[in-house]
């Protein structure tokens, strides 16, 4: 995986998260601020957690990159706001790409600081899916990942994916490949054909 | 207090927070992760908030064990679903030692890095009560400890007693069992008792 | 600006602000645990996210100060419970002095671990604007902030105020001064005139 895709994957999945971050925001009649800012902590949330748990500098504080993402999504959505509906499709596979990218992020910044893979998971876990946890927070709703369908646990499995192709010998950059690809095609498996995990009580779901 | 005792509630605490984000969890009907995640933030919420204002590697990354607690206590929660509910004062007792015990180990951490009396009091109060908070605020429900009974307010007597103890010479081992103890009983007598703080205004009461 | 100045614009702005967390905390019915810990996260809850992302240590922790300014709060919100209400033209100023000075602590914060003026811009704004929606997040309403009027954006113009005074080689006191005064003028302005930011959508505002 050369440096140029994983950038250009990286900015494509921020902006696919802002985006995200920036419907909810406008469905809720936030202001132009507010809506930013719920972008951007939908964006760079779960990078952010990473990185203080890492106890790393924030990486959105040593580029301007991921702010001005977040601002040109911003752009984009007052400006095709009603396009955005109908190209849910679109969003939805970038929104995948990131969640796969992001995970692979995760993991190799814990690496590099010395934790071992159980650790470098959850981080991979943590860096994809808590923004959207942080997003819904703050909206005041009760997150969505707590009940949809299978997507941290996307991150989960194609974490372990990682390490079982890099302890077999498989080299660093065809592992990343391996765990981004399984990660983004069981998110897109699992929503295609309508695959959950079972909730935690079955008795009345009245949900 | 010998390292095994303090080993022994510190895992029996983390098992009885992670309960009591997963039931709540299963009350509201979330999938087998998203109740892993709020047991998991319930139990060591509050520590890994302390250990990232005290500028020290969260504790539950050094070690498999608390990922793992949570694991065999949502094991637990889906294998004796319909017990948990018969046995909630165990389960009451098990919360009031993990919470004594939460707040000892917040105060030596504060102490092992410098700081004064008055912030290991506040981190032992934060390692014991913040989880709660956080859980409640991630599953979007108005935390409990802003009205309930006597909780946080324990852990900061307790901490007191702790300094006081201290301060008359009485030997490090035997300031923690005191405030440990303390905790546990202000706070199990506390709600056999029904003892409240007051409300800050007392006008309308109308929840 | 003297320190002195600047300390007591600090601790009238950390008043303000505990009590604008301890009014809706009353508001809610908390016990006087909860709206203390409310009315502190409010006033000190900005400052420390920016501390950690910046990897300084809280400076809440380092002095009693805040949480004696708090529990100052506290007691003056009980004995003038019902002075409070009327006096809501004085809170507004004092949160508007506290908003600007705080920003400004942001601002040198970042500056003297050698963050670059775009940094230093986010972190005036949320510490002046975060510990506002983390007492909303956590008293499980939506963030005004997302919504209301004119707020963080007067941290944000009063920031790029505070780098354009200092390229043109006004003294460090001097942009201080300016952009505290600008970020407390916009704010009163904003509101007396009822300027707002332009809300994401505006095809069916329906709230």
């Amino acid at each position: 995986m050369s440096i140029d895709i994983i950038t250009i994957f990286d900015f494509v999945g921020t902006f696919a998260f802002a985006i995200s971050g920036l419907r909810l925001a406008a469905a809720k009649h936030f202001d132009l601020f507010g809506a930013f800012v719920v972008g951007f902590i939908t964006a760079v949330g779960g990078g952010t957690l990473r990185d203080v748990l890492l106890d790393l500098p924030p990486f959105w504080m040593q580029t301007p990159t991921y702010v001005s993402i977040t601002g040109l999504a911003l752009l984009f959505v007052i400006i095709f706001k009603k396009q955005t509906v109908k190209i849910d499709n679109t969003f939805f596979v970038f929104d995948a790409i990131g969640l796969g990218l992001f995970a692979i992020v995760g993991i190799e910044k814990s690496l590099s600081v010395g934790y071992p893979a159980w650790v470098a998971i959850i981080m991979g876990c943590i860096t994809g899916a808590f923004g959207g946890i942080l997003r819904d927070t703050f909206i005041n709703e009760e997150p969505l990942l707590f009940r949809r369908d299978i997507y941290a646990m996307a991150c989960i499995a194609g974490g372990i994916l990682f390490f079982v192709l890099r302890n077999i010998g498989i080299s660093e950059g065809f592992c990343q490949i391996g765990a981004a690809v399984s990660i983004f095609l069981t998110r897109i498996l699992c929503v295609h054909f309508g695959v959950n995990l079972p909730l935690l009580t079955q008795d009345k779901n009245k949900d």
